[in-house]
């Protein structure tokens, strides 16, 4: 539990009774994001303006068991499903998405499923933990699961330290989602076989080099450093790795983009960095027609220099800012990780797991270069 | 012609002889561009790359009869057709496009129709008078066509002063094509009824507002200046206009957008300015996961800082650059603009008409804010 | 209300108690569609499986007051939003979906708003009034509005007799939002200014007539009769009748379409008759790659012969099913009404008003092809 | 050769001079499809109207070397690139694409580079080899590249038998490029990780199934015999066969697809068979809203009954026809292959390998089912 920015400790909650609609699971692991280390630094306002409440429970990137089911009003059979219609029974390996849309706002009602809602309910992230049921985080034995919680049950081949790639490999998938080209013939976006550029080696990185494969792309190119990570990008997606460390300026970076295309650019260059001077890097390695996505400015850390004409029209370019996923990503990512886990070695991606009680070295762990995924779990 | 940027004068050239799958046309008239006055002062850097050589011949909005078509190579019985399939005589009025595509390129290959050709000949842009057959512009008595010029033939029923309008309106129709939604229920780019922004209310923001109701927009907001232009806004598609000598500062005219859309902004905003500070400024009159299209800045003056987080990420926007338009969208254009010219009363778009040998005194009345479109003719 | 299918009657209810997140709305009125007929005739078979339950109070296509709202569980504040996120209160006039979707099944889940719900509440069609709180239809005096009904808040200035087309008005948004050309450059699908031809005169076929113009069609053809029909689609959209009492066999029919489209077809066809065999009528109409949409033949009447080669691959056709709508399209259709209802002259559109105790004589009206829209209120 | 249906011989033609903007190409061998064996037997009647015309060189599945390129008209410099902007010479190994569309009808100026050219020079189909320069098929030891043909430059790394399935592979990447979702968060048309079913296993068939894996399709389900091609085709990205010798009966087939799918259908069939009978059987497979393809039936061989409510409306199934393919399909098949043909074994999508003078051997084994692609070459 974060008491407050800076200060983490353990602390335990009665266990709660499932109301009605509702459902209790028992935690297999949680993954370390990026969002947590801004909560620990007290960075915790999100792009939909809402602030993290303190204390609360982190953990938003959940693989749990389903320890129990409560009654169902809607349904008159009384029978769970699961948001891809499958049954759900006590016992089931799900992951439940981390945010609960109301379903009747504006942004509910017309941006299907993305987690845009006005009233978000975010597990890990925004809801404290001060009031009863108390579970609302993926650090825990336990979490209480609220009514319209989506859960998704996990195909029975795909290992825990797979599975619970689900949220980042679901916010690809919503990344790739808004970036594909819905008229192959002409070249704008990214069609299948289309050389794809990701800025940035971590977690959020590597997710996205990983799912560029898994939806089609032809060659993957990952920008980033340590060694350790860019080897790991090399299993993991990505057919050739652009280390910083030897190509220190943008400069250098765009030309070995421009290099490796033939000198067009890629059709699609994916941010994943969370520096807004990563983003007038990133359109250089653009070709013509071709698209952008920021996906890691995430985080409000100022503004960059943008030529409207040089860097956007010119070229004709698309950028797309894409903030979280939509709830329909996370099963589309498992089943396209059952399928997919093995050819890319996907169970290399967790490099490290902590107990509960150690969260604090989790934390340090996850900020150190030589991790990838970071996973926090009951032990 | 012009001998080089400042210097404007007549010239007379031999009546060219009309080679194999070429034609020539008789003039009616050209419209007067942006393009146009900035060749005059010497900026003459196209987006492409390409550079205008001197001494040229402008004119790039064409109409004309056919007044020779030469003999066709390809088609074995001869006969002439518009690219819409209609079949060409002389005598017939046509638009001919301004941009030839050489149609072996990788763009001429990946970029349907797109004026995007790495070879592009420019019609009274970039290509000079200086060779025979001289006549590769539109302020003359005649104009040259080259093999592969698409020529569109112009409804019956479309007045000289509307048909004329067929390049400009199909930059738009360019434009509209890259932004509208592909998918309607979910607001993602701009569907039918939904509010459209226009930033700027020259000749380009006119035509993008009236053909933004020709495909199925609702409510057209242009934001400009004088009060002249906003009154002809007015009658060609605009049902809001925001004037910028009374909204001074960029947030009083977001705020407006905001206001007029109950806070959440509009799903299309179109920059038809020219200036960087137009984008920043119009992003955050966007809508969530709404588009942002810059058209204007098609001459580079700078760049503009933008936040990546919260005027991109955070609301999920799409921004699109759009340089020129494709070939298809004349055709289009037209056979929109004989549906609906009357309603939206596009026989006001052209305020002034001058005659070839007043060139000096229309690039003088184009750059005063008085006028809307004006027509250069051989009288 | 109908006793069973042939026998209708008055009969009164209680007042109900209205309960959490319900609401009780007093009827403007409610028009009459052709289901209501095949309810009447016994045809009671809905598209996905679902059976009509008598006995069961007529009436979808509601407009009505808002008599009380129930307090909220989900929303703190307590308020309530329309659909489309405008705040409602009591007094407002609105439009009840008539489909509520469980939003938890498979269908729900990944057909975003569709009707296609796998556990579908259908207002006046599926849901007996055997129970309380009995008011499950619109020709009533009250309606009761269960949790989960999207209710959409009536611009002020559209007439009660043109806000009551709601519905079917949302049906052609959703039939065009399926089938609109996602790639305007390329002549797949229709885009703005296409012909789009409808098949069938009657309520189906005219408010798909309108709504072709409101988003953007070209030319509207349409196919059916008698005079007084084809007259009235003349005012609400057809720019063309093709008047089947003159062109008796289908070839007529596809050659006076070939003949009015310079021999190519029109790039959508739409059928709005009923019939199997006017599927293979109308596939003979489309343009090359051109889109057949099939909305009429919702009560199934058998097969027809196809020609796959000939009629579907020769031509790279596309076929597509419109099984209801999205109730998306509710708001849109509401606010493309707003601006195109005086235009398009849809005032003229409900031609016959009876008071709730001459339901039979209603039903007999709208079996007689002299009425359009017939509606049934209050009184 | 072919002097006329049913008789095939060899001769001898004078080594043609190459003229501006043409080619010669040296044959290294040309797959043999069904359409080679439908002129033999007379069915000479292609889609678009065009007939064959005999005496004809058969052969448009192509692979060649460069021998020799003629001088260039429109390009300044006179040097040839292939059609994705690569540079060409003499020696490069290459597919020409076997239509040529004349670049100016009605189709080719609105169908971006399909091959529904009204003008269409077919190589190998509908052109006769009376003329000189002959060599218009590529069962041959040289062909003549008329202007416009576009030619492909191969990758490297792939083998003869595995290019010489570009033109197939271009027909599959063809027709997914129409089915696939242009909105992959609603489940309409195929997305990455759905199930695709292939009605045929014939060459047509796998290399739909085949391409359906490298464009991101997740369980891949190929229906057909005998068993020595599900075997192949479980080699080549079928994860699962229907063997139709044991599923004798369409219901038992359209029951196991409902098996293999959790009862719901799969998101995209293709058929791939040549008979009607098989599209009412394939839409009985296509799960809610999903995409039935028919592709396989080129040649007329008459109708099948439909029931538009049962089989199209009531589940909202889009049916598209795919005629020939775009030209832009070529490169694509080729990277494609590039990367995924040994994962796939595509090396053993060749079974037999016959010289030019054993063509009608080749035709006799290509008609038994015990070959999958059968090849020409000079030997």
């Amino acid at each position: 539990m974060m008491e407050e920015p800076g200060s983490i400790g353990l602390r335990r909650f009665p266990m709660p009774k499932v109301g009605r609609g509702a459902a209790l699971v028992r935690m297999i692991g949680s993954g370390l994001c990026g969002t947590d280390k801004h909560m620990f630094h007290g960075e915790t306002l999100h792009p939909g303006g809402q602030e993290s409440t303190f204390p609360l429970i982190p953990g938003h990137e959940n693989l749990a068991y389903i320890e129990e089911l409560g009654e169902k009003d809607n349904d008159e059979d009384g029978r769970w499903f699961d948001s891809n219609g499958a049954p759900l029974k006590e016992g089931d390996r799900v992951v439940p998405a981390c945010d609960v849309n109301c379903g009747e706002c504006y942004n509910c009602r017309n941006f299907y499923g993305w987690c845009w809602c006005e009233n978000v309910f975010g597990y890990g992230t925004t809801v404290s933990c001060r009031n009863p049921p108390h579970l609302f985080g993926g650090w825990a034995e336990y979490m209480y699961i609220v009514p319209k919680v989506h859960m998704f049950k996990v195909p029975g081949g795909l290992p825990d330290n797979v599975a619970v790639l689900a949220e980042p490999m679901a916010v690809a998938y919503g990344s790739f989602s808004r970036a594909m080209n819905p008229y192959w013939l002409v070249k704008e976006g990214a069609g299948p076989g289309d050389t794809v550029v990701i800025q940035g080696s971590g977690p959020l990185g590597l997710s996205h080099a990983a799912m560029a494969k898994m939806v089609g792309a032809g060659r993957v190119v990952v920008s980033g450093a340590p060694r350790e990570r860019l080897d790991l990008a090399g299993k993991m997606g990505a057919d050739v790795t652009i280390d910083i460390s030897k190509f220190e300026r943008p400069e250098e970076r765009v030309n070995e983009v421009r290099r490796l295309t033939g000198g067009r650019g890629a059709a699609l260059v994916v941010e994943c960095v969370g520096l807004p001077a990563a983003v007038s890097e990133g359109l250089d390695m653009v070709s013509m027609a071709g698209t952008y996505l920021t996906v890691g400015n995430y985080i409000d850390t100022g503004a960059v220099g943008i030529n409207p004409q040089k860097q956007i029209l010119s070229r004709s370019l698309r950028i797309i800012g894409v903030n979280g996923m939509p709830y329909q990503a996370y099963s589309r990512a498992l089943s396209l990780m059952e399928i997919h886990w093995k050819r890319l070695g996907l169970d290399k991606f967790v490099t490290h797991s902590f107990r509960i009680d150690e969260a604090e070295r989790a934390l340090e762990t996850a900020s150190s270069l030589k991790s990838l995924k970071v996973l926090v779990s009951p032990g």
